[in-house]
């Protein structure tokens, strides 16, 4: 079904707020095999919105519309719409007794002007409650034309897509659409497509696109069919010849990250872990944080920054940092050697490198880094070097390849 | 100049990718003093692209193009737009050989259809070079209506908006915008408007707008005039009488940001910092070395996450966690004490609480932290209390609201 989604907000126009609404209900609709041909944003004007809709039905026979549903004389989505269906607008008792409960429960108190939330086309409309807020979405279904309109706020058009829209796509998309992602680590895309050429080359269902991240390449199989059973059959066994084909790069089958398979692996593994990190400031333990329970197995994370602190925490030695510098292999070493030692965890990671902007020096280029790895009474030191591309993306490429060096040894 | 961005590209219509390029456009010509009426976005349509361009001229004089500048077959921007424009697509010698120079330089190899990348409209027409890619954008102004073309991928488009664009729209543009941004800590939004009311009553220019942010509060204060000068003058003596009634809030006055003004000041004051963090899992370390040159006064960050690592670390007593728990004012205390001790920094900050997203106990719900700070020899604990979030917004709340109890020791 060929569908249009049109934003309504001013603040949007004005590059305050970056349109994530349009980007989400088009993921979704994508996913439930609806065609997503254009996106609209208009601000607070009748007339406008309601030329938009004639154009759009044109050639979209389902509308999606966010935001204008307030209780704001500026907020016109609802009458617009309804004079555009032919409809008169009348007041929901019910709905008047909903809007009024949850004034009362929240401990706002009742103005007049939020009666308006409780009006809605007389006929051929259902209202669309809001859990987490007061303005109601609802939907028009008239002449195979369907409009769904729902409040702007992103905590609250989710919820209300999640439980109340989404089951109404469901029932009416004409055709299924199944996919799967596959995330893959230490292969080039370039590599990876030759690889797989012979099952991309001539495949029409399901297709197999690939696609490059921050150090990481990931595939994405899709397939759309009559029924969703057949599209998750022809899904999985192309996920299967794929497997066979690069099974060994693969680190997870659903598009779950690097650092949350690490996690799950440390957590269900009871894998003790301690990091020790100099360039990367504290990002890899923050990023390990980020995953609720992992407390379970997180000792401690060492942000030794100054060349004292290295000696002070990690034992590291004067006379290494003296002759190799801090950012060197030697120092690196040293460093996850120390932490083994002062958590006796598992796992002991470390990284020393130069995060930039700037170029320590000739030989010591910004996006140069060393990784070293305790685990099992061993240590080894990887290097890693990349061509600079500013501070902030060389630090997230080096947590990134922390967390591939720790899924490495677990694995 | 009433105004329309057009973005072209499926990409965005799939969701895949959200669309950043009008927000950032829309920021930049709302602050050059336009009005940005539209946004839509397309797929590689080319009858429907040039149906929009009728729609949108109707009331627009400027429209603004990001996509569909490339070299292959769906790439149909430049077309479209010449055709709607009533001029011929021919190539430009000129444009030609930069490309293949571009292609030589940086060492692609050159395939014919890239050739199209060199065509351009007859007349009428401005080419506007393209230093990060092979694709030229170009303006049309014909006939009072003026159209704007750039690439999509952004680090092209914005770095054509700034170098090329930004001073074309600045030559034309009919009035002026000037606008400073202040920031505030410690006062909430609805204070803040009944402190400032005698400055916002009845203001029409300079404007002001208050507008809350996990925990901050900022301010804005623009103005709109017919020359740069009198908008800045306006603007700096509005300025001027705020300070004067909430100057003791305010710690920056063009929108920098806590962490960013707490770095400064750290390193302009040569104040040598360290931290300890449990619940923030070393979140406060990342930012504070999102600073480049922070190196100089920052030594090192612990992240202490099991009872061990608080013990072996910070020399926090058995008998406190024991008695208190590990998220507690006594820990916290001792946290910030025994980081003082060990590194020797001027300022020691340690943070302790409950991340969630569940809570640890009834009286220790999540959303509850103590940060302990160390300076000039003394330790003083500030209890965080919130409604909790969720584990990610909690943590970078608790992160501000250390980065504001260092700021209050050291200004």
């Amino acid at each position: 079904m060929k569908t249009a989604i049109l934003t309504v907000g001013t603040e949007i126009l004005f590059g305050q707020v970056v349109n994530t609404n349009a980007a989400y209900l088009s993921k979704n609709l994508q996913d439930l095999g609806y065609d997503v041909m254009y996106h609209y944003t208009v601000g607070d004007n009748p007339g406008r919105l309601k030329e938009l809709l004639g154009i759009v039905y044109r050639d979209c026979d389902l509308v999606l519309t966010t935001g204008g549903l307030g209780p704001t004389e500026d907020d016109l989505t609802k009458e617009v719409i309804s004079e555009f269906f032919g409809e008169k607008v009348v007041e929901y008792p019910d709905q008047l007794e909903i809007l009024k409960e949850h004034f009362r429960s929240s401990g706002y108190s009742w103005t007049e002007n939020n009666r308006k939330q409780a009006w809605f086309p007389e006929n051929h409309c259902t209202v669309l409650p809001n859990l987490h807020g007061s303005a109601p979405g609802f939907m028009i279904d008239k002449n195979d034309k369907i409009i769904i309109s729902m409040p702007g706020p992103p905590r609250e058009m989710t919820e209300m897509f999640e439980t109340q829209v989404r089951p109404i796509l469901e029932a009416r998309r004409e055709h299924f659409i199944y996919y799967r992602i596959i995330r893959t680590i230490g292969l080039g895309e370039s590599r990876m497509e030759t690889v797989l050429l012979p099952l991309i080359d001539g495949q029409t269902d399901p297709t197999i696109a690939t696609y490059a991240k921050e150090g990481e390449c990931s595939l994405r199989i899709t397939s759309e069919r009559d029924s969703l059973k057949e599209a998750q059959e022809a899904c999985n066994e192309m996920v299967d010849k794929v497997t066979e084909l690069i099974g060994e790069y693969i680190y997870s089958y659903d598009d779950e990250d690097l650092q949350s398979v690490v996690g799950r692996m440390l957590i269900q593994g009871n894998i003790s872990i301690s990091c020790a990190e100099s360039c990367t400031g504290g990002g890899f333990a923050k990023a390990l944080t980020d995953i609720p329970g992992i407390s379970a197995v997180f000792d401690r994370g060492l942000v030794t920054y100054s060349y004292k602190a290295k000696q002070d925490e990690l034992g590291v030695s004067q006379e290494t940092l003296a002759k190799y510098t801090a950012e060197s292999e030697e120092v690196a070493y040293e460093m996850a050697e120390g932490l083994s030692r002062v958590s006796g965890s598992d796992v002991a990671v470390a990284i020393t490198g130069v995060a930039g902007p700037d170029d320590l020096s000739p030989d010591k280029p910004a996006g140069l880094a060393y990784i070293g790895l305790t685990y099992k009474g061993k240590t080894s030191v990887t290097e890693v070097r990349i061509k600079s591309r500013g501070r902030k993306w060389n630090r997230e490429y080096f947590i990134l390849r922390m967390f591939n060096e720790v899924y490495q040894a677990i694995k």
